[in-house]
C-alpha cells in the first residue's frame, strides 16, 4: 500500500475541499470515520450555533421565539435543503423523521392518482422504504410490486416490465444503501411518467454528494435524511419535497395543525396550506432545524458538484486498493459499481465474518458500517475524510482481514 | 392588589418547592413569565446535558453512540415519562410530534375494534386533535362525532348521548387548552368502556402538572407533548402510550424500521415488535429525548403530586385576584372553572381586545398567550412561577386594562 500512501499525500495536497476539515469536531484517537454516510461528524459552528440557541434563544426568549423566527424554520431550511438537490424554493419542508415523510410522499402521490391501484418499490430497499410501501399500499386498497436490481445495480429493465396503467407511485432510492450504486434519476424519472405514473425519490444516501436537479427532471416527490452527508447530528429532522404544481391539490396522511392555512386561527374546519407547509405535520424541533440549517449551509458552501468530484476521487481510491488487498489474495470482495458514473459516496465489501471484521476494525480505531449478512459499507465524507484517513483506514483493514 | 402582594410573600415562603426556579435560567427582564403552559423554561442541567451531548457524544461518539445507549432512548425516556402519568414501563415511547403520535392512536385504536364506525371529538379541542380525527375517520371509511363542553368545561352529558355500539375511539384532552377545564379521566374512561369502545387521552395541558393514573384507570391509549410542563424545549419529540394489552394486536399506521421486531436485521418482511416498540416509526431526535430526560426528572424528582397542590394554589391566587379586578370594575372575566377539582395549570381570562392586551403585556415583560378570539391564557408553571412572579404579572395586567 505504499504507492497509495503517496497517492494519498498527493490528493490532499490538491484538494480544494481539504479546508472543511478543520471545521468539524476531530478525535485524536480515531483513526478513520468511515461512516459519515451513517451518521456525518459535528461541524464546529453546528456546536456554536446549538449552543448559542439554548442559551439566547430557548433559554431567553421562551415562547417568542415562535413569532422571532422559530415558525418559519420548516420552510426556510427547506428551501436550503431543496437547493441542495435542485428544488426552487417553496416545494421542500424539513421536518419529522425520514420514514415519517416517506409515508407522507407515498399516500400523497396516491392521491394525485386515485384511478391506479399499483405502488412499485425495489424489494432491496432499505427496510423502512419496503415496510411503508407495503403498509401505504395495503392501507389504500393497493396492490404491492417488487421489482429487483441487476448485477450492475441498476433497476430499469425490472422497472419496464411493471410499469403500466395500473401503476400509481414508484419509489426509488437514489443510492443504494447497501451497494451505493446510483441510479439514473432524470431517466427513471421520465420512464415512471411515460407509464403517467408518479415517482418517489428517496434520496437519503444522496443528498449532498450527488447533484440532483429535482426540478428539472421533473421529479413528483422526495425525501431524504439530514444527518449523513449534511451532518444534521443523531435523528436529525428529514426533508420531504413535493413539486409545485402538486402542492394545491395533493392530500397527505397526517394533517396536523402545522399544514394548516393559517397555523394559529385555530380554526374549526380544516383547510390545508396551499404552499410547502401542506406537508407539515405538528411543532417542529427548533434545536434539529438549526443543525441541519448549520450543515446544509456547508454543503451549499462547499458545492455540491466540487464535493461529488471529490467524492469520486475518494471512492475510486478505495476501490482501487480495495483491487489490490484481493489481488493480494486478501478475502474481499467490492460490491460497488465500478463505473463512478453508477456510485454513490460509499464503497461496499463483502467479506467472510464481516460482522466480526467490522468488530475488529472500531477496536482499531477504524469505524465503518456492518449491514447483513456479509457487507461493510465504507462511507466517504468528502467534506470531513481526507485522503489519508481513508489510506490509513485501508491498511488496518488489511490488517484485520490477514490475520 | 396589596393584600395579594403579601399572600404572594407568604405563600413563597411557605413553598416546598420554591428551591425549583433557582435550577432554570431566568432572565432579569422578564417581570413574569406567564406561558409555561406553551413552552416551558429551560433547566440548568438540560442546559448543560445538551452541551455534554453535542460534546462527548454526537461529536466524539459519533455512530457508536447508537449501541451506546441512544437506540434504547425511546423506550427508557417513554418509561421516565410514562412514571409521571400512572403508566407501567414498556408501554409509553417518546418519539415524533405530538400530532404525529395522536394519528398514531387513532388508528391504532381503530385497528382495535375494527366492527365500529364513529370517532368521537370534542367540538372544542385543540385544533390538531380536530382534524386529524377528522382526518382518520374519513381514510378509514368512518363517522366523526362531536361533542361539546358544557359551561362548566364537562362533556359527559354530551358524550353519554353519543356513545353506542357504533362507537369505535373516542379522543378527549385531559385539561382544555382554552379554558384550562379538567375532565375525571377516570370516570369518563369507565363510561367509554362500558360502550365497549376505546378512548384516547390527550394529556398535552396535564402532564407534569396534574396526576394521571393511566393503568389504574385503564386508559387504552394517550399522548402529550413535553415541551410544556415538562421543559423539553420547542417542539421536543412527544409521548404515546398504549396499554400492554393493546400493544401486541395493535396496528399503527406509520410502521417504519424502528417500530419492527429487530431493528438492525433489515429484515424482508415486517415483523412489528411486540412491545412498546411497536410505536416507533423512524429514527428518533437524541438531542430532544435528552431533553426529555432531563425535564421529566425534575418533575419526578418534585413529585407531580407535589406540583399539583402548588399549582392549585397558583391558579387559585389568581382566580382569587382577578375576581378582586373583576370586582373593581376591570373588563375582566375568568372563563377557567372556579372548583379547584376542575381545572389544570392554567387560568384562562376573557378580556376585551385581547390580542392588544397581549402585546401590552408582552411589552411591559409579562408574557401570556393570546388564544382566538378573546382569551388571554395564564400558564402556572409551578417548578418556575413563584408567588411574587404571578402577583407582578397581574399588577400589569390591571394597569394595562386601566388604560
Amino acid at each position: 500500500m505504499t504507492d497509495f500512501r503517496e497517492r494519498a499525500a498527493a490528493l490532499d495536497a490538491a484538494d480544494p475541499l481539504a479546508v472543511y476539515r478543520q471545521q468539524f469536531v476531530l478525535d485524536a484517537d480515531m483513526v478513520a470515520y468511515l461512516d459519515g454516510n451513517s451518521l456525518g461528524r459535528l461541524p464546529l459552528r453546528t456546536r456554536e450555533r446549538l449552543a448559542s440557541f439554548v442559551r439566547d434563544e430557548w433559554g431567553s426568549r421562551l415562547i417568542r421565539g415562535w413569532s422571532e423566527g422559530w415558525t418559519e424554520l420548516p420552510v426556510e431550511v427547506g428551501d436550503e435543503v431543496g437547493a441542495l438537490v435542485g428544488a426552487a424554493p417553496g416545494q421542500t419542508v424539513v421536518a419529522d423523521s425520514t420514514s415519517i415523510c416517506i409515508a407522507k410522499a407515498l399516500h400523497a402521490a396516491a392521491s394525485i392518482v386515485p384511478g391506479r391501484s399499483r405502488i412499485v418499490v425495489d424489494a432491496g430497499d432499505f427496510p423502512t422504504d419496503r415496510y411503508l410501501a407495503s403498509h401505504v399500499a395495503a392501507a389504500r386498497g393497493m396492490e404491492l410490486v417488487t421489482i429487483e436490481r441487476d448485477s450492475e445495480g441498476d433497476l430499469t429493465d425490472s422497472l419496464d416490465a411493471v410499469l403500466d396503467e395500473r401503476t400509481a407511485v414508484v419509489l426509488l432510492s437514489h443510492v443504494d444503501y447497501r451497494s451505493g450504486a446510483l441510479l439514473d434519476l432524470a431517466a427513471l424519472t421520465d420512464r415512471v411518467h411515460a407509464a403517467g405514473a408518479l415517482v418517489v425519490w428517496d434520496l437519503c444516501h444522496s443528498v449532498g454528494v450527488v447533484p440532483t436537479a429535482l426540478d428539472a427532471a421533473g421529479v413528483d416527490l422526495a425525501v431524504g435524511c439530514t444527518y449523513k452527508y449534511l451532518n444534521g447530528g443523531p435523528g436529525s429532522p428529514a426533508f420531504l419535497y413535493a413539486a409545485a404544481r402538486h402542492l394545491p391539490v395533493l392530500e397527505q396522511p397526517l394533517p396536523g395543525w402545522w399544514s394548516a392555512d393559517d397555523l394559529f386561527a385555530m380554526a374549526d374546519d380544516y383547510r390545508p396550506a396551499a404552499d410547502a407547509r401542506r406537508l407539515l405535520s405538528g411543532t417542529p424541533n427548533v434545536a434539529g432545524l438549526l443543525a441541519v440549517r448549520e450543515g446544509a449551509a456547508m454543503a451549499a458552501e462547499a458545492g455540491v458538484d466540487a464535493v461529488r468530484v471529490k467524492s469520486v476521487l475518494l471512492t475510486s481510491f478505495a476501490i482501487d486498493a480495495l483491487d489490490v488487498l484481493a489481488a493480494d489474495g486478501s478475502p474481499v470482495e467490492v460490491v460497488t459499481p465500478r463505473d463512478a458514473a453508477r456510485r454513490g459516496g460509499h464503497v461496499t465489501v463483502r467479506v467472510p465474518d464481516a460482522r466480526a471484521v467490522t468488530a475488529a476494525l472500531v477496536d482499531r480505531g477504524v469505524v465503518p458500517d456492518f449491514r447483513e449478512p456479509d457487507l461493510v459499507r465504507l462511507g466517504l465524507a468528502p467534506l470531513t475524510t481526507s485522503f489519508a484517513e481513508l489510506h490509513a483506514g485501508l491498511v488496518v483493514l488489511r490488517d484485520v482481514l490477514a490475520r
